[in-house]
């Protein structure tokens, strides 16, 4: 047996099939003719550009629009002068190949990818490897292409997926997915969850443990997988498959049910999206809102600031698809780790603990003005609220409400229309602000424990990092004193109280959550179902 | 008027003299005959060796045995094989001259220290560039001495002060230093304490804005510099000078007084210290005892670990120089951001969030029972005590413990001697170690607050980090709780609390500290007479 990383749930028994890996190897070489050298990385660019609108097409068919915006990323990349130029500039400077050139520029591309926490800047660490392999492959006429699966319902062993992988994976052959790498935000992981795949990644080495026809069982609940099972142990696993099939069904029933406590109290379901198109999923799993609506993806893969205007639209068309559901807006909490290529940000020793979020906002009103109007302008289309990020004292969230307070005289001034009692809260993420809960909660509308970062500063732990996630736990009494003291501020003041952390779709966590008092819930729309089934249990 | 850092108290009114910067212009060249080169760069080790022998003489009789240390610590380097090997291959290999070797060694070492937050190994980090310096201009035939200051009572202006340049400032000669750059633990700032030269560091552009000749007043309290001051001002500052001068004779009166409250409660003042020879200037200054001991010295500037022989020859030395006063042992806090060259340890993102301290001790306990069992051998000889550097829970406390019973029962099978009630506690250091105070008071033998790393995780805010380092407040309301709740756990249980951040030391803090009933004050030794006063009048 393998343990790994429980990625996605479900269970799945079936033959392995390896998915060989495609190692690039690039020889730096001389080149003499940069005409010639530059006309060739061309012609590798517009194939690839080619090959990934049919992909685009055949995914928006197969699985979905959404899914199929990764492809569209890959072909912006491909366009983005910044990526292409760079390359354009070793092969003339170095005077060097274009496979090094491209590998150069992927390599510290990726570095800069991979040392993010975000799991939306994590993926795109992947895709910018994986349209760097499409390059590669037309440049050398290798193929990449995941081959043809002939078997039915096999269970697909790779070292990694790359998004052109998963999109050929097909629910009526692939029963499951085994990575070696990754973890629960990995882009294998996030494809799997979106196609109810069962997943276990970071299994260190799964693809030297296995071979091809080999029979295996995958747990996604546990992360293990169970390598030629004795004919009790199938059995055994038959019979959870089946009652597992029967509580997701049963799950459905939630969707329209409003969730309340055994003691009678309502409890609000919510979920986590990084997107607009996200929108789709919270609706079909019965959310009760959106408690976070992280804003980072506007301002990145692009060039320039988004206008004022462009997050207008981002923001109202949530609000209005969302009826009217309450859609929690968090201003840009980018900084730190999460750069920007047009923001010239200083190199941090330790960027959890820097210049981000709220910090960099109330630095940079150019920044900050623009979001704050147009959210106070999307506040006109339906149930918006908004809240700041990293918040550490009262002084700071009154300065971010000065700002906000600018705003809407400039809008009043203007004649266009806002919510003028527009709810405005805090993210309750670093000590100090779960200490100062009862100051706090005289001046703000709400509050939303980011149990994220609180965890991880209460411990001094970062929890990306593998050496010392293991003191990273929810369950630590010094956390739960926080979030009890949160929770208990909030309420003495009349102030709601919600969290939008991890821990609120941990169905360990809940029960204890419940009992504290906590108002509402956000997860991701994958867990909502589930939790509510759980509150109505407590 | 500048503003700077203030780096060492007191007042000066002097004329400017400006120290040329020398900088380094290295060119790069390709060179046939490495043999020659070699040759050429052993001569320039060999006369840099020379020269450093006779500036220590000098310094250990006209500055002190101590300060003479650090000119040891550049012999050893230039006969470190690692340091020396590591140029020698750069020639061969590049087949490039010295100079351009050399200088990337030294970048290379020096990238490394100036990312560390340790006042040690800042130091390091302007030892390596001044040893350089010193080899460069050995090579070069150029002349990096400071020149001959004629005039009385100059006040030396300068980019930066290394040690070759502050071993010949002269008490008589010098009034005050201020630097461009630098902060309160940058070299030139300790050595001006050290030898009681009022300093300004980081002034950003001081050596732009005077000129030989100028007159100017440094004021060491507020870290201003006036520039060619009226009559008025002059006279005023002369008066100021006189106070001041009055206070610090005062002062010593302090030296034998036992510190008491004036509500009667008898408080114990102690010292911090980095190495063993810190220990003359704790007896000078009064000093109750030894209230942190950082043992980080032993384990850095060598190729190996030190043997557990070394070890207990280190603690013993100070346990006897302070006769029966408290000596307390911080177990090693490396990793993170200080690393060692013989320790492979991870690359993090987030070194403070990271491996570290008794992270890693408990790891690896290869490294850790060395240290343990010197501990608890030079327990035999005084009044030794221990702690755990960056405890978060009970059991990690328990963990560390157990270890050392380990190494207890070692000893007392090999038949050697220790204290059998070796009084063990830990760092309050952590948000979550302060929150589970009364928990941990049940285990611990006493406390003792490390207020710059709680600080830092309680705000979530780098202290290092200049963007963020407004955040950084020992008075915030929220650190404030946290002390208040260690000292009251710790008292409830009968057990003491001490403080060895560097808000034990500072003026403004004592008084809010003598109010939660702090115990134990630890701080750097020239701070202990001033916090003697100011306790007896709390």
């Amino acid at each position: 047996m393998k343990k790994g990383i429980s990625a996605s749930k479900g269970y799945a028994i079936g033959t392995v099939f390896i998915k060989e890996e495609n190692r690039v190897n690039v020889e730096k070489r001389y080149v003499r003719d940069i005409d010639r050298e530059e006309r060739r990385f061309q012609r590798a660019l517009d194939l690839s550009i080619k090959q990934l609108q049919r992909i685009k097409v055949k995914s928006e068919r197969e699985i979905g629009k959404d899914e199929a915006e990764v492809f569209e990323s890959h072909i912006m990349l491909l366009k983005d002068e910044e990526f292409v130029g760079t390359v354009r500039v070793k092969i003339e400077t170095g005077h060097i190949n274009a496979e090094a050139a491209l590998y150069e520029v992927i390599e510290s591309y990726m570095k800069i990818f991979n040392s993010m926490e975000d799991e939306y800047m994590k993926e795109r660490g992947i895709d910018v490897k994986d349209v760097g392999n499409r390059v590669f492959s037309n440049l050398t006429g290798w193929n990449f292409s995941l081959n043809r699966i002939k078997n039915d319902k096999v269970v697909i062993v790779a070292h990694d997926l790359t998004p052109s992988d998963t999109v050929q994976l097909d629910k009526s052959k692939v029963s499951a997915v085994v990575t070696d790498v990754g973890g629960r935000t990995s882009h294998s992981a996030i494809m799997a969850r979106t196609l109810e795949i069962p997943a276990v990644v970071g299994t260190m080495d799964m693809t030297d443990s296995v071979k091809n026809g080999d029979l295996v069982i995958v747990d996604g609940f546990d992360g293990s997988v169970i390598i030629n099972p004795d004919e009790d142990v199938v059995k055994k696993y038959r019979i959870k498959m089946k009652n597992y099939n029967r509580e997701v069904e049963k799950l459905k029933f939630f969707i329209d049910v409003e969730t309340v406590t055994k003691s009678g109290k309502k409890i609000k379901v919510l979920a986590n999206i990084g997107k607009p198109q996200d929108v789709e999923q919270v609706l079909k799993n019965g959310g009760d809102g959106i408690g976070l609506f992280r804003t980072e993806f506007l301002y990145m893969n692009r060039g320039n600031m988004p206008s004022e205007e462009e997050q207008f639209q981002a923001y109202k068309y949530v609000v209005e698809k969302m009826k009217n559901k309450p859609v929690v807006i968090r201003t840009l909490d980018i900084g730190g780790d999460k750069k920007l290529s047009y923001l010239l940000m200083p190199e941090e020793m330790n960027p959890f603990l820097g210049y981000r979020a709220i910090r960099l906002c109330l630095d940079r009103e150019d920044i900050f003005k623009p979001q704050l109007r147009a959210i106070l302008r999307a506040s006109a289309f339906g149930n918006l609220k908004m809240m700041f990020p990293m918040i550490s004292s009262v002084k700071e969230f009154l300065q971010a409400k000065n700002i906000l307070r600018q705003c809407m005289a400039e809008l009043e001034n203007e004649g266009i229309d806002f919510n003028r009692d527009l709810e405005t809260g805090i993210m309750v993420e670093i000590p100090a602000a779960a200490l100062e809960a009862e100051e706090l909660s005289k001046y703000v509308d709400f509050f939303s424990i980011g149990t994220n970062d609180l965890i991880q500063y209460t411990l001094a732990a970062d929890r990306t990092n593998e050496k010392v996630s293991y003191l990273y736990d929810p369950m630590n009494p010094a956390v739960l004193k926080l979030i009890k003291n949160t929770i208990k501020s909030a309420h003495e003041k009349g102030k709601t109280c919600a969290m939008c952390g991890e821990m609120a779709g941990d169905e360990n966590s809940i029960p204890v959550l419940v009992r504290y008092g906590l108002d509402e819930f956000s997860m991701s729309a994958s867990s909502i179902l589930k939790a509510k089934q759980v509150i109505m249990k407590c």
